[in-house]
């Protein structure tokens, strides 16, 4: 602007700061210094310990030579540490990169080599799988073990520090950094990498503020919240949540396992408002043995993500006093980015249309400026049909920096200005998006493209069936046809014709699958599909049938 | 940082989006098309109806000349055209100048000749005034007339264009332009001027986002909230509410005058959730005759500003149904930007105690980095004790752009890397903050300084007084010495050796107003004590009393 408006307005230090979650702990610990932040077994902490013990933290970070861009890497569960990690690493510069605890060594030594970790802070269970990883990687980072009081069992020590100690050595006044800029980077987060390397996901300070501030907006949830964590905070930093509730001054009621038991005490206990999971959280709440469940006093909010959560769990999560939000998003987008909103005049709907309904994955976010189904040859935008299929894509200021030493890739996910997701999906004329493969998943059959997701919700729909995955298996004469995975529950049997006449009744017949294969689905450490896996499984079987 | 953090991880429009309002209604109008957005008298319009509007009429807007950098001013009413101009004046790239309702036609042509105004929007009841500043002003704004249908009498058609068909010859699929930068300017508002010359106070639109999102976080305002707008929108644009509202898909209901009967009707009848307004609002609420009130459904919540509620008034409010909370601000940041953050474990307190806590004005929002009272000269921090005076001072993102076309003002304010609010106020060991005067209203006695607050504050606690004000007064021993103007309520009667029996109950003797003046007091167009009046008048009567 060459006008009256852009001459001797600029950005100052008084009008211009910039974007973090980090001012939102200051903040909490300012307005609400005496209530709890944090309960973990018999541990609490108050806002102002937990704000101090973070300085602390950050302090001891800093003197041991952790600064701006270096990465801290952590292995733990979801512990006090692992909260007080998310603030004191970038308090002092540095980058968090929290590892998946469920990897193999090998995976960890890689990510480790890959983010030219300084320092990992690991609990001590994990020691064995961390030696393991460290001694086998190029890179020598310093190691803090996290000494877990509430673990049952003593395990080696391998670190030169033990967090505690390291802790109560900093400086409780320690004068934490501000981001020098708000698009300076805060975390790196390995996606799962079904296929190929892993990649490094870089967020900033500015997404990581935005979607810290946008789980609360979007979800309206209220002051004081409690929030229990059944959320692996290794996966997308948790969500965001770990800054979301100090927006709001909230309890983080940690928990090492998800175990039924635990959760319904805690629930109670606590009086939890919000909890975050996969549908497989949900099931393992439902169900739990009758005389571990609990009359629920008020609905808790319940947030869920990584597949459709299915009609049953929905009404039996409703009745057990659950009201569940379905979200989608993925590494790349922080997390959550999208959500189902639901309008309230859907509560009066049956059952089953509520469930078709809540299995769409929605709309966007406050915080992602824009969310779009596209035909993504012609970058133009599917039509409202719900039928035409095209690939989900994001812009916005939750979508990642990029990844880390991969400038290729980064190039080729965000080209023409939007995040590629590699998600198929459809859009509905009111303009809730739904899912309905992955771009790698869909199968082609005949020219015709099959959605595997499809597929898998009519097998869903079987009272005898616990899980599916179906996958492309090659095919003579249509090139691929669709190979259905099955996993019964227990006791129940069922037969491939009983199965193959069960999705004809909702099924075209070119999208029956083929083949039938019972048994245990190969999944990865987060608990995903292994497609990749089962389809070469399935191209064996298919082989194997042609040749007879 | 040169690191692997900042090496191909740039800004693209992929994952960079400029904060924006704007994005907030058109989400909402994606999201919730048929949910009502806008109630006015008979008139309703739904998300999608009003996001249609904006467009229209930013494409009028357009094509009538309206780019980026230009102004367009608006002489309004809190009617819905009062919203769309929220929308669409920077949906074009204009620069939203919101009139304040109540002045005089020289200042309203200052205003207009200050901000090189293109284009003006003026209800017709206006017309009157609006005709006698443009025909003096220098300038030559286009004027369009908006003609409210709700209004009982017909008035003189003064502009070029009338407001409905303009609007509607306006392209409903407008493609409105995103802000080129999120620090472009978004509004200019003048400030009331009790001293000099009013200054154009410029907001962007990243303060705007902030502050329209820090509104909901900071209050805790849930989905599809009622707003009932007693709070004049050109009161800092209605202190960001107009685009807080879309955060939620709320509805707006629009109010042209505050009046008691009105308010308790729609509190009801749209089951109201939010208010917002200075004292004289609750007032205006409490006092309404006993046939016009009504009994709340459910407790309604009310934010006032500008001076702390008495006592009184917070007890009569909490038995009418509302709950009220205590913001702070200024022109310069947006409106609110100090929250009094209401402990629950302070409602178990006796009320006076209540009062007391609540007269603080409180903790910074979260959209504010900064808050703190500093020795100006030292530009150090004041103890925390809740005694000692210093100035207020705020840092951060909803502190303004500047002052327009004033470099030497803008330069003033922001000095040392803070903005400057000239208000004196203490800091209490809880880090909630108290306002104890405005810098320029500090009265200096025998070289001590006592604060014109302290003084009104021990006068309104007399059951017969409605309002106050406390002046210096020059005195030849002393040099200055309090002068109090009391306003008493209808058939009561006070003596000013009475009131200075009373005061002493409370103040120190060198705190005892010295003169007692009787009467109504002079105030601005927007309800504010016109200080700078009193003390000229007050330094009259000290004249001739020492002359006696």
């Amino acid at each position: 602007m060459s006008d009256i408006y852009s001459q001797n307005l600029e950005r100052t230090p008084a009008n211009y700061q910039p974007l973090t979650p980090l001012t939102l702990l200051e903040r909490a610990a300012s307005v609400y210094p005496s209530r709890i932040a944090i309960i973990y077994e018999g541990q609490k902490y108050s806002y102002s310990e937990f704000y101090i013990r973070c300085r602390k933290l950050a302090s001891f970070l800093s003197i041991n030579g952790i600064g701006r861009g270096d990465t801290v890497s952590v292995m733990l569960a979801n512990t006090p540490s692992m909260l007080e990690a998310h603030y004191a690493v970038p308090m002092c510069g540095g980058v968090l990169h929290a590892i998946n605890t469920r990897l193999d060594a090998s995976a960890i030594a890689f990510q480790l080599d890959h983010a030219e970790s300084k320092m990992l802070i690991a609990d001590t269970s994990f020691s064995s799988i961390v030696s393991e990883a460290t001694t086998t990687m190029t890179g020598k980072p310093i190691i803090i073990d996290y000494n877990d009081k509430e673990l049952q069992h003593a395990y080696p020590q391998i670190g030169e520090y033990d967090y505690e100690e390291a802790l109560q050595s900093g400086d409780e006044a320690f004068d934490w950094l501000m981001p020098k800029d708000e698009w300076d980077a805060i975390s790196v987060n390995y996606t799962s990498g079904t296929t190929g390397t892993p990649k490094g996901v870089v967020y900033d300070h500015r997404g990581a503020y935005l979607l810290a501030q946008g789980n609360i907006v979007t979800a309206s949830i209220k002051k004081h919240a409690v929030y229990l964590w059944t959320l692996p905070m290794f996966h997308c930093n948790g969500w965001c949540f770990p800054w979301s509730i100090s927006v709001v001054g909230g309890i983080h009621v940690c928990l090492r396992e998800v175990r039924a038991e635990a959760i319904w005490q805690l629930l109670n206990q606590h009086k939890v408002t919000h909890l975050c999971g996969a549908p497989i959280v949900m099931s393992t709440i439902i169900d739990a043995e009758e005389e571990v469940k609990q009359t629920l006093e008020e609905p808790v909010e319940f947030f869920t993500a990584a597949a459709p959560p299915p009609e049953k769990l929905l009404t039996d999560m409703h009745n057990a006093g659950f009201n569940v939000t379905h979200l989608y998003g993925l590494t790349e987008v922080y997390g959550p980015a999208v959500i189902n909103d639901w309008h309230s005049e859907w509560s009066e709907l049956p059952n089953a249309s509520q469930a078709t309904l809540k299995a769409r994955q929605g709309v966007r976010y406050h915080a992602l400026e824009g969310l779009d189904v596209f035909n993504s040859e012609k970058m133009e935008p599917v039509p409202r049909n719900g039928k035409t299929i095209g690939e989900v894509m994001f812009r916005g200021n939750i979508v990642m920096k990029g990844y880390l030493k991969n400038a290729s890739a980064t190039r080729d996910a965000m080209k023409d200005g939007w995040f590629h997701s590699g998600d198929l999906g459809v859009v509905y004329p009111d303009g809730y998006i739904q899912l309905k493969d992955r771009l790698k998943d869909i199968i082609i059959s005949g020219g015709e493209n099959i959605s595997s997701i499809e597929i898998e919700e009519v097998l869903y729909k079987h009272s005898y069936v616990s899980a599916v995955a179906v996958v492309a298996a090659p095919h003579e004469k249509w090139g691929e046809t669709p190979c259905a995975f099955v996993e019964l529950k227990t006791g129940c049997r069922l037969s491939s014709s009983e199965l193959r006449e069960w999705c004809k009744q909702y099924l075209a017949g070119f999208k029956l699958p083929n083949l039938f294969v019972f048994g245990p689905i190969d999944k990865t450490s987060t608990g995903k599909v292994q497609k990749v896996q089962l389809r070469a499984k399935a191209s064996e079987i298919a082989k194997g049938q042609s040749a007879k």
